[in-house]
């Protein structure tokens, strides 16, 4: 999961806030959740979902029993949130949960403003959230089913850094997180500020290798 | 200037027309159009720029002073056309616009459907319309004033093939003309099907190219 941290109201009015979220029991159960859209509504969703796991709710992410009733859960809330709110589509937030419960099988979710949702397959390897055409083709292009890990975060941060690149509304620090298949425990963390080495060195490479490649394609001949 | 060939009103409803159109008189002046947005109202603007040559009327594209003028003079008809169909967004074209007249500058503007329009630079060394999202980064990596034109053409390609790959909304053939500056002749155009050998050839280069630029990267080290 990679997410950026900009949230705007306006080119004149931008914060940073962290978009991703990280529940977990170790060998029991893991989630990351991105948000894409209202914060207000993000906010109260997040403030939801940790208030059910505090308060030992009858329905938490802590004693949902797979990932499809996670993410039924999740768009409950964010449905009851954008209507308390007014409804609309301004108070519109998506999400993508990606997890594993044990028992059951891991899972990458997109969850609708409407609540509803979509899930990862063979033939659509990953999911992408808000600000999404920009890092699309790369993404399009590279990752399959049978990717590795360690290419796909690679192809992940090339994919948001051409969206920081191209939309102001798109800003660091950017959030990595790897789950582990089958493991249950903690993923793998990294964030990345405005001055990030690696993501530097990334960059700098990527854009050399971009000019290299198109010089080294067959040029058109014209009349 | 690059351009696809797809007209959409909804996935089921899709034509092929080409939103290109070029015209010139050799020695004197040559302008090449692109269009994007409302279809008919694309037709009704081209129809009245080639309506206002056969009839010599005072102001046409054959007759304007500068580049600027012409522009001005286009987008003054695009929302002639767009207030005769009632307005609203639903009506709305942009446009395109490069050439060069004598004794005049060459230029490359974008006139919004709002007819006014802002013209490209040494900042700004490219423009697009339509949906440009996902061809924009590798635009963003590659484009400089300084870029000779057959890297430019390559790489103009590879932006139009990735929002082909991306966007059932654009789709075959693409377009490409090359005007020279200064030499007010005919470019020189090439149009690609859906299975122009040269496009296949470049689009799985390309691939191969981004999966082995992304293999080349430094990988990420973490705990």
């Amino acid at each position: 999961m990679i997410s950026d941290s900009r949230t705007s109201a306006g080119v004149d009015n931008i914060s940073s806030y962290s978009k991703m979220w990280r529940y977990g029991v170790p060998g029991q159960r893991q989630f990351v959740i991105c948000s894409a859209g209202n914060l207000a509504t993000t906010q109260a969703v997040i403030a939801a979902l940790e208030r059910d796991i505090k308060n030992t709710e009858e329905t938490s992410l802590l004693n949902v029993t797979d990932m499809h009733q996670a993410a039924e859960y999740i768009g409950k809330i964010s449905v009851d949130v954008q209507e308390k709110a007014g409804g609309g589509s301004v108070f519109e937030s998506t999400f993508l949960l990606a997890g594993e419960i044990l028992g059951s099988q891991s899972a990458l979710f997109m969850i609708y403003a409407q609540g509803n949702f979509i899930v990862s397959s063979s033939q659509v390897p990953f999911l992408q959230i808000g600000e999404m055409k920009y890092g699309k083709p790369i993404l399009d292009r590279v990752i399959q089913e049978s990717t590795a890990t360690d290419r796909a975060v690679v192809c992940g941060l090339l994919s948001m850094d051409a969206t920081l690149k191209s939309n102001l509304t798109v800003g660091p620090p950017i959030e990595l997180y790897i789950l582990q298949h089958g493991s249950l425990t903690l993923g793998r963390y990294r964030s990345f500020g405005e001055d990030d080495d690696y993501m530097r060195d990334l960059r700098k490479l990527w854009n050399t290798a971009m000019e290299d490649a198109i010089d080294a394609m067959p040029l058109l001949t014209l009349g």
